[in-house]
């Protein structure tokens, strides 16, 4: 079990590499001779004969750095090697990636700490972003199996990880998933937290808080979840709602609050935590501790009261010229969703939004990634950077192995519409080869040109298999 | 086999019939003691010791009216049984229902030979409704079949079903599906009109199409998709699309246009079609034969063109009393769905549009209830009355039950968002109910107030089996 990973090229496609940086494409070659390239999260586990060895996980980049943090260098004006690398990748201007993380609407996760991951960037202007969560629980799963899980969900596109694992193995499973990771990893740094308290919320201090914080800085972790907006006065604004506090560390963070009657240690600690994140190049993710859990609960005074603290935070950090990016809902009807988006980017300063889902509506567990699918791709034509997967097992279960896929195939599908909308250069060209090819019978292409051809073949051959069906 | 159909209620849930007009509900009795109730398309399939007798269908209800069609009632000033069972059935006034009708925004598709249907309304008033397809081919499938597909369509919540079968016992399969079918049922008669010409469309003429029409009107067929706007001078503006004519019907009547240089027999034999619908008071579901079949051709010349023509058609088609809606489609990126509603709803004089998705992206075959459902819940917040499902298999091959499903459930997601995004009276109040079992860990209730309460539960118990974990 232990070394098992998915490997070996998606039907159809090859893994080629570009240019002196050898930033990674997949090509697929077309039956009329054309050949066509797509982004490719999935890192040297596509290459034809890559064999992982998780042990000693993958090649680490050089990651020489003039300044402490992108947002520093691309103030100096400096193009780095992730900026250009970025630039190559979506190709866009190197200019323009320096420019927007200068103003801090994009950011590059890449923790100096973590050579293995491939750079990418996360902001409005530049291809909509898909994150897969992933993570042991107390019950089920070993690192290894959390690493093929990795792999798996970049198989199929997605573009970060966030590795919310819980239980005693937490340090190990993380060390396995920053190995062997080509895209930046997030975390929940405040759940460890909670393990080293036994589980006691209350127990919680902010010395145990930012020892966690640097011993995930020092192991590689890119981005993180910090809570720090889930402010004292802001609990009581939770009372009305149909589904209170909904995020796990935001919970956490109102019972620390309510025990000590004390302001969140997050927010009262915000000026050295920058400090800590600048050192390796960690980017924050500022969670939304008080989002909505029920389209009932959108964008009430609970979570417009955070998200105007999450602005606030934004200068302090970018104060420290650490990058900043801002965690959204959650459970959103259609009507509010351009709304929320408007809030953020003009209370947070344009800072790249990343929001989970929404879910457009509350009725229909186990099709959850449906419900959002429809929020997300909205709240990414709205503006919405990267998009947080939701699964079919959603609010009832674990995600398996299906359901990871079925999570990230219906957020690319998401981001992706949401890239068409907004007329993002070259994203409509994916749909032309396919309408192109579907418009000539070329199965085979329509097949490789699918976000999951391995579906949409076998469901074509459950009903014509034969092999002249294919290209009549 | 051959009696085998789908019965019995969904797990939580109860048939109950309302009032004297008898009005259809699913109630749904909480664990807190709160009975709540649910729109139901379903039939008396879902009585809890309904025995079905395919041979002699469903019991018929009395059918007696005043005015040949409900839109001529309701200009009359009439509430019609129809209306008052419709107006019931939405929570609305009988007048609201009266007025929508009368002014053409909404219709009651009820053929006065389908008496064994329950009345529904479509407009944009009332709840967003959807519709599913099923149909033999010439390879597959028996009558049986078909009206099993059609009783596990409805009983997930379909709305209305088109029987778009093809091939030689295409009368047998419709009187099995008619005379057992609790909901309005829609056909495309070109099709039959096809099969009496052996397959060749320039042997049609408007008398073959005619006398199916009336064959069709005579067993009960609710209402038809007829492709009069196909216009022979809209056909060259196709040529510079990406994907050409996807509509079968488009491509029946653009073939016999070019075969004969002749206007489209349809455009041109309107009134007598008009004459025969009011007849029987079938409602036209007027065809977008030159619906975009990718993104690349969504609100283009010639479906622009098309769309005008159908506004001029729904004006004769009032004329003559008849009740009309406008399909739309199809392929359409976010950025263009807005316009496409504005454009129908102010050329063809609000009358109700009932739209196929449309599809938000073409890249994901084997995923387009997803990619369809985000366009779908888009188009229906902003005024789209029926939405026409679209299943996993969709360009792929034949959807089996499991296709059918999953198309319903994810429309009927797209339509209850889109429900609450409009703010339609009482319709966040089921996504309230389900958060508040949520919260309050009432998980058997989070099954019967979900969608598909067989699905929610199995993915819960997959992980957490056990009972106590379900009440905890």
């Amino acid at each position: 079990m232990s070394n098992v990973v998915s490997t070996g090229p998606l039907p159809g496609s090859r893994k080629a590499y570009r240019g002196a940086l050898r930033v990674p494409v997949r090509e697929i070659e077309l039956t009329n001779g054309q050949v066509v390239e797509r982004y490719d999260t999935s890192g040297p586990y596509t290459e034809t004969d890559f064999r992982p060895d998780l042990g000693n996980g993958l090649p680490k980049r050089d990651r020489t750095r003039t300044h402490p943090t992108q947002l520093l260098a691309a103030r100096a004006g400096e193009v780095t090697t992730e900026m250009a690398y970025v630039a190559a990748r979506e190709n866009l201007p190197a200019e323009l990636v320096r420019d927007e993380i200068a103003a801090g609407r994009a950011v590059i996760p890449a923790n100096v700490n973590h050579p293995e991951a491939e750079p990418m960037i996360i902001g409005k202007r530049f291809l909509v972003k898909v994150n897969a969560n992933i993570g042991t629980s107390a019950v089920t799963s070993s690192p290894a199996e959390e690493v093929e899980k990795m792999v798996w969900a970049t198989r199929w596109g997605a573009d970060t990880v966030m590795d919310l694992s819980t239980g005693p193995r937490i340090h190990e499973t993380r060390e396995w998933i920053l190995r062997n990771s080509p895209v930046p990893i997030g975390t929940v740094p405040i759940y460890q937290a909670l393990e080293r308290v036994n589980g006691d919320p209350t127990a919680l201090t902010w010395e145990i808080y930012r020892d966690v914080v640097v011993e995930q800085c020092e192991q590689g972790v890119d981005y993180m979840t910090v809570h720090a907006g889930v402010r004292m006065a802001y609990i009581p604004l939770t009372v009305g709602r149909k589904t209170g506090i909904v995020s796990r560390g935001g919970s956490i963070l109102a019972a620390w609050c309510l025990a000590h009657h004390q302001e969140n240690f997050l927010y009262t600690n915000f000026a050295e935590l920058c400090e800590v994140l600048r050192t390796y190049d960690v980017t924050f993710s500022l969670g939304d501790g008080l989002r909505p859990g029920s389209v009932h609960d959108a964008n009430d005074d609970a979570q417009l009261a955070e998200l105007r603290t999450l602005g606030e935070l934004t200068k302090v950090a970018k104060d420290h010229g650490v990058q900043t990016m801002i965690e959204g809902p959650g459970h959103v009807p259609m009507d509010k969703i351009a709304e929320n988006v408007r809030l953020q980017q003009e209370w947070c300063d344009d800072a790249p939004f990343y929001t989970l889902g929404p879910l457009a509506t509350d009725v229909a567990p186990g099709y959850d990634h449906i419900t959002s699918a429809i929020g997300a791709a909205m709240i990414a034509w709205h503006g919405t950077a990267m998009l947080c997967y939701v699964t079919p097992k959603e609010h009832l279960g674990l995600p398996d192995r299906d359901d990871v896929k079925a999570g990230v195939i219906a957020y690319k599908i998401a981001a992706h519409a949401a890239d068409v909308a907004k007329g993002h250069p070259g994203a409509q060209a994916h749909d032309d080869q396919l309408s192109d090819a579907r418009f000539e019978f070329r199965w085979a292409d329509q097949f490789a040109l699918a976000l999951d051809p391995e579906t949409a073949q076998s469901f074509h051959d459950e009903t014509l298999p034969a092999a002249p069906a294919k290209t009549a």
